[in-house]
């Protein structure tokens, strides 16, 4: 193929298949979202550059697909736009400048395209959705307990049933430094080699916290088994770490009233790799994937950094193109094409076939008339080829007595039936 | 409010109500085209630049936002993607592409966002949407005839059944200009002078005829009356004349089989802005609304131009803004906060309310719990602000005696139920 013809490098096409299955995913999750209260909440494609420069770190920075200006301006080669490198900066700016419209607790998704100038390889797109799920307002606890109830009850929705949710809290990790005597300046450091546990196992965290000084203590106990609970008593001496265990554990009462008691699990040790988090922070793993399908948390000061407002937030999002390769076994089973294809005997019947197409699409029946002009042998192959179920046939004898003929286009046998009855016998052929 | 928490200059934040009214308009024509065989077909949000260059003439091309290089060729200030400007182009190189894997005879559409760098104003934005039908692979005027009744369907899916469409053929245009012995050189003049007809009147496209000397014998006949049944007589000595009319006749025909006679009209004076027609083109007009809603028609020859590929296709667009602003009056039907708002008397009650909500949103009732931690007073009229119909209350003698409180936040009554019954009740209430 011309190489010319491809999609710009890390971008796609989406065929008919591959395109519905998406929309109806999407579809899935945008009804489950409502039914749990959130709204829709869209903001433009490119947001001016200032708005998005500054907040994705050196890296993030140099991913941001960047716009000309345009008319004369265009020579000096500078840019003022930049498309939206995720879902959550654009989306505070927009919440900021809009929030006397909103309620003062507001809940909102977003299921939109992002764009980052990665390299392109497998699962890792330059155009790809990202889907949010945010409440903006309340410190009260149940507004994490509605993300997180929110982005599992998609999960389920989707039939991807075998998840569990980690749980650990930013305060409680703050807490286990104090507590622990580990030093500012080792901080963070320390934080990184802990989020490492499901990559490196204990024997590699062990290693890496061995050569830092301040870590120690931390280290026998983390060695020491049954860490949580030893967790949870040390950090008695710390009032963050308090409110931290506090926090978890009324999180994982709530969590019992709706979820079954594998679906969650408190792991003191996962940390998230975003800084701003300040409270609650979670991730979902599926059991049939590496990696984790939606992740969140508590960013309770990001709203001031970004958009110089104070407002208390949570969220959390669906790792959506991960999930859609995850379901792509399921893929099959969504036809893009017309269910019944009406074939066309010659010009003389155009008026009653006509007549016919508009019949069954009234009755809410995908169907479809020839449009080849082929003999009907070819017209037969197109209507296998755009994936009917059923081709309706009307020739002289069936039209001269009121019929048509219904071919089954899988199983390849034909009845002949009567025209008033059409509607009806279709709909049970089509599981309707 | 600060300058920078606005969107870029002619681009829109929706908030929950416009985003779910969009949502759900595009959602109904969704349906539609599905229903009449159409499949999605989805291209990315940006090309390489030489896909787009030279396709939209010396003006379009100005509009076209481009994106600069990255890295270090970022310094160069020279760009190699163009965010979208239209479907069609895309949609050609995708086809191209991707043809040896699609049906013969491929039916599509596609509803997204296009971005022009125009002067924004009332109605005209930088990032709008577009809404097209195509059928790419058929000669046959049925294909022709599905694209028209497809948009109309459409539109009278939506509540806009006052519309007439207007139909004329590029060949009968052409024959137009061989009968009435036009000057080649002028017929691009005369033809845009005719497509004035609508804002100039007859006296005005008389007054600019006049001065164009091939363009008497048309004149004469344009002034006389009837011009469609003298037309039609005088190009029987033209042979694409004759094809034009005859094509014209039988979908004039084909469509008294779908629409009433007053919904379609023959208009020989129609031109259609685009070079690239070559057969039907229509223009479908609302009685509530000047200028039309929907267009477009055959262009068997711009696959040559765009992709270096033969291959027949005939669509058309719905104007989908212009659309949205005239059904706006129905916007304040659609309502996307939760319907039932279930407050928290206070913390003994919440796992109740937990399993309450869940078991709401489990029977597809949109609800939500009070994320204020206020009093019952405050947390009502976060419930009416959030746009709720229902609020529900369990203080202690409810829950003693299995019964819950349902407020009906636009009555302002409120009736006792007994627990088992609330689903029910509730539904009826919300009209399920």
């Amino acid at each position: 193929m011309s190489q010319n013809l491809l999609p710009p490098s890390g971008t796609r096409d989406f065929l008919p298949d591959e395109a519905s299955y998406r929309a109806r995913i999407f579809d899935i999750i945008k009804k489950c979202f409502e039914r749990h209260g959130f709204s829709p909440f869209d903001t433009p494609s490119f947001e001016r550059i200032e708005t998005l420069q500054g907040k994705y770190g050196e890296e993030g920075e140099k991913l941001i697909f960047k716009i000309l200006k345009r008319g004369e301006k265009a020579q000096s080669g500078e840019a003022d736009y930049a498309l939206r490198y995720d879902l959550t900066v654009p989306t505070m700016r927009a919440y900021a400048a809009n929030r006397h419209k909103l309620p003062g607790i507001f809940k909102r998704y977003q299921m939109a395209p992002v764009w980052r100038a990665d390299r392109p390889g497998k699962g890792r797109f330059r155009e790809f959705y990202q889907c949010d799920v945010d409440v903006f307002g309340s410190n009260s606890l149940l507004a994490d307990f509605e993300v997180i109830t929110t982005l599992s009850a998609a999960l389920n929705d989707l039939g991807l049933v075998d998840f569990c949710i980690k749980l650990n809290s930013r305060k409680l990790l703050k807490g286990m430094m104090e507590a622990y005597n580990i030093d500012k300046a080792q901080e963070k450091q320390i934080l990184i080699i802990i989020d490492k546990m499901d990559k490196i196992g204990i024997e590699g965290v062990q290693k890496e916290l061995e050569i830092i000084s301040s870590a120690q203590d931390l280290l026998k106990d983390l060695t020491s088994g049954d860490f949580a609970n030893r967790l949870k008593t040390h950090v008695q001496s710390s009032i963050i770490g308090v409110e931290g265990v506090k926090e978890i554990e009324e999180m994982l009462q709530n969590l019992t009233q709706i979820l079954a008691p594998d679906q969650f699990v408190f792991d003191p040790l996962m940390v998230r790799g975003l800084d701003y988090y300040t409270g609650i922070i979670f991730e979902i793993n599926s059991t049939r994937f590496s990696g984790s399908i939606a992740a969140g948390g508590r960013y309770d000061a990001l709203s001031e950094t970004l958009a110089n407002i104070k407002v208390p937030v949570c969220g959390g999002s669906l790792g959506l193109e991960r999930i859609l390769l995850l379901l792509e076994d399921q893929r099959a089973q969504y036809n893009a094409g017309p269910e019944v294809y009406i074939t066309l005997w010659d010009n003389n019947f155009k008026s009653d076939i006509l007549a016919l197409v508009k019949k069954l699409r009234e009755a809410d029946i995908r169907a479809e008339i020839d449009l080849t002009g082929d003999k009907l042998g070819q017209q037969l192959k197109m209507a296998d080829k755009r994936g009917a179920k059923i081709a309706l046939i009307m020739g002289p004898d069936e039209k001269n007595a009121q019929t048509i003929a219904i071919k089954d286009l899988q199983k390849m046998d034909q009845i002949i039936c009567p025209t008033q009855e059409l509607i009806s016998i279709l709909k049970e052929k089509l599981g309707h």
